[in-house]
């Protein structure tokens, strides 16, 4: 641009308006960026009710959230194992009944996915973790809680299931796929465990 | 800065160029965050073959359209028996024959990953699911089709495995595994189930 | 905006001030978007040590190599067996032992997640895949190397299982979750298979 030209253009107050109107539309397109960008957020489904696939998802919640993350646990289908304190049959139908005799009834007995052989394999994961001094599943459980880790139980899953309330430990929230998403769509890693 | 001063560069036509080269500079860095900036797009593999993760795949999938998020579910491995229809032997190797002989017919008769007791498993969970009103399986894939969920069929799994055009159910995308990056990379969410 | 009003303003040397006021806050917000945003990166956790599923990893880690991602993969737990290339039991505890003993030795006895029947689904899919001139498991784990995705082998489960150095492959780089977490919170695609 000529000097000339310039001096022109400075002239004409039509070009400070042109710039106020691109600023105008770059904060309006940053706005819309800035509220479409992933929280700093880590959520995870944990589908598996396996005893070292559970400790890997609170291994991963914890860290994640000693990084700063706000970290969401979804627990869904045998993943549900892990919020049980106990098994209640009254109130279950037929089905529903072998479910719960079949499942654990609290995290304490949660089978591994490997090796399993009635309940071997998971006391001499649990034996070999603690001989390495690594926290046991209560202990990460009790972390994440106190890291302040939000804790979701399946809805559609307890209702299929029939897990009462009562068969569950205190303070867990209840909620849908909708509810995993909110958070997992807004997350810069959501995994399915 | 002192009026004075202001007074001084606003006389200066080098000042509005300024300006403007910084606000050419901004527009072309938002143009790039934008371009790389993931759309509002979930995209999930199905690996597994079983009733329970392939149930929990379409809870997920047939959730985020409802949201509002492009979908693409990437059948892979065991997961690509959710796409048959049936089982023809003709063509195929014995191995090839062997895997289709001891891999599910389609949908209708995938196990699930526990309990399964020669089919009993599936069946009870799919009346457990009747019984709560939750939709069946072939009916959240019809649900998913509707909603214009993405379907691809991994094709190196096809091939190693043998398994024709004419054993599918029709109107599904063939894919690599290009194919399902391309769609999770501009994700929100990305699992593996 | 009227001429007369424009031409007002236009001799205030404050609007000048303003609008560049307005440029340095955009690009104060827009440099905070630029370090939040996701890489071109793509981070996988291998938990499983079944064969069909770390196929598939790396599967998914190659591709998304040769499409420009960096790429990062975690090995923990079972899927530690792809790592290594010999059982030692010295110095192991009893428990470390039996473990050892009833995991693979290394990528080449991986077993395949459904159908193993004491290593003969391994094989039969091993053959189904040179068939079809798939690469295998080894060719596709050096085809990994080469293109420089990032392996790290899990501390604490290595810790637990006794895993030594030398019973590892060469040139593992070794970490926690906050090694994978670091690189997983910065990619566009993270999962866990």
């Amino acid at each position: 641009m000529s000097t000339s030209l310039a001096t022109n253009s400075y002239a004409d107050p039509s070009r400070i308006q042109a710039l106020e109107d691109r600023i105008k539309e770059l904060e309006q397109r940053l706005s819309t960026l800035e509220e479409r960008a992933p929280d700093d957020r880590v959520s995870i489904i944990i589908f598996s009710g396996d005893l070292d696939r559970v400790l890997a998802s609170f291994v991963i919640a914890t860290g994640a959230a000693a990084m700063g993350q706000q970290v969401s646990m979804f627990f869904t289908f045998w993943g549900l194992s892990v919020l049980k304190k106990d098994t209640q049959l009254g109130g279950k139908t037929l089905f529903q009944k072998m479910m719960a005799m079949m499942s654990p009834g609290s995290s304490q007995s949660l089978p591994v996915s490997q090796m399993n052989y009635f309940g071997v394999g998971a006391k001499m994961l649990r034996s070999m973790m603690k001989a390495k001094n690594v926290s046991s599943l209560e202990e990460m459980i009790a972390l994440a809680k106190e890291m302040g880790v939000r804790t979701i139980a399946c809805e559609m899953s307890r209702d299929v299931m029939g897990i009462n309330e009562s068969e569950m430990v205190s303070g867990i929230e209840c909620g849908g796929v909708a509810t995993f998403l909110a958070d997992s769509l807004k997350s810069r890693t959501s995994l399915f465990i």
